[in-house]
């Protein structure tokens, strides 16, 4: 419970971000937390026609996540029809958040694996931000791999 | 009670034929119903970045329906943010659906409502469906008030 409920904290907080920058935003469904994991993203955020789909990860440290593949597979499927860029929102605590495109994960066989690595290296809000504005595909962006500079990040 | 869990299901019956039809669909959180009615559509649907928000109102017989202001400004704001294109989804039970735009609701006052003459004139979901693939804005198609085609729709 415990940790179910600090990643709702976390959901939450995306959330609020998502909504200050302009954003419509929906959670997906809170009870029945298995069948909603089955079907939706856990964050869905719209905004004039650009859709970022997110799977929200809470982390007490700095560590590889691994995810299911069924779940994964639901999160790209959710972005394709919705024609959206597909992300894991990762917090760490004491970290800011950080965002790691679907096309980065890597099969480990039964799951897929975000290291701690390409959580480092990932996205920071304000990158997330700024991709929205650009036209060219989010995925495309993420993908390159960029480095960060935190000092240029309100989180 | 009874009430409630009926409008639930009206719900997951407009979120299944949305994604038949090749959208990517969320619902808004099932508990805490006053919370959710205050900040998310009933349900927002997503294809190629066209997005549809809908409030979900089921009732057993044909009469006008009343909205309240604020959860109507709420939703209008969420389509805003998104891009899209808002709508009352009106199941009457031994009816097929109709959507209304919002930009159709009347001004009582205290409320904004849909009359039953609005309701019959209302979009049928494959009007709905042919709308998302044109071009021009729904809700200015929608305000040309056409005809219905019971014959055409496939419920």
């Amino acid at each position: 419970m415990g940790g179910r409920s600090r990643g709702y904290e976390a959901e939450r907080e995306l959330v609020r971000k998502l909504w200050r920058r302009g954003f419509a935003v929906v959670r997906g469904p809170a009870s029945g937390a298995k069948v909603r994991k089955a079907v939706y993203p856990d964050v869905v955020a719209i905004k004039n026609g650009r859709v970022l789909v997110f799977e929200v990860k809470k982390r007490s440290r700095l560590e590889s996540i691994y995810l299911d593949k069924e779940q994964v597979a639901k999160l790209r499927e959710f972005a394709r029809r919705a024609g959206g860029d597909a992300f894991i929102a990762i917090k760490i605590s004491g970290m800011p958040w950080r965002f790691v495109s679907v096309e980065r994960l890597v099969d480990t066989g039964g799951s897929y694996k975000v290291s701690h690595e390409e959580i480092e290296k990932g996205l920071s809000f304000n990158d997330l931000m700024a991709l929205v504005e650009t036209t060219i595909p989010l995925t495309e962006f993420a993908n390159k791999n960029r480095g960060r500079d935190e000092a240029s990040t309100r989180a």
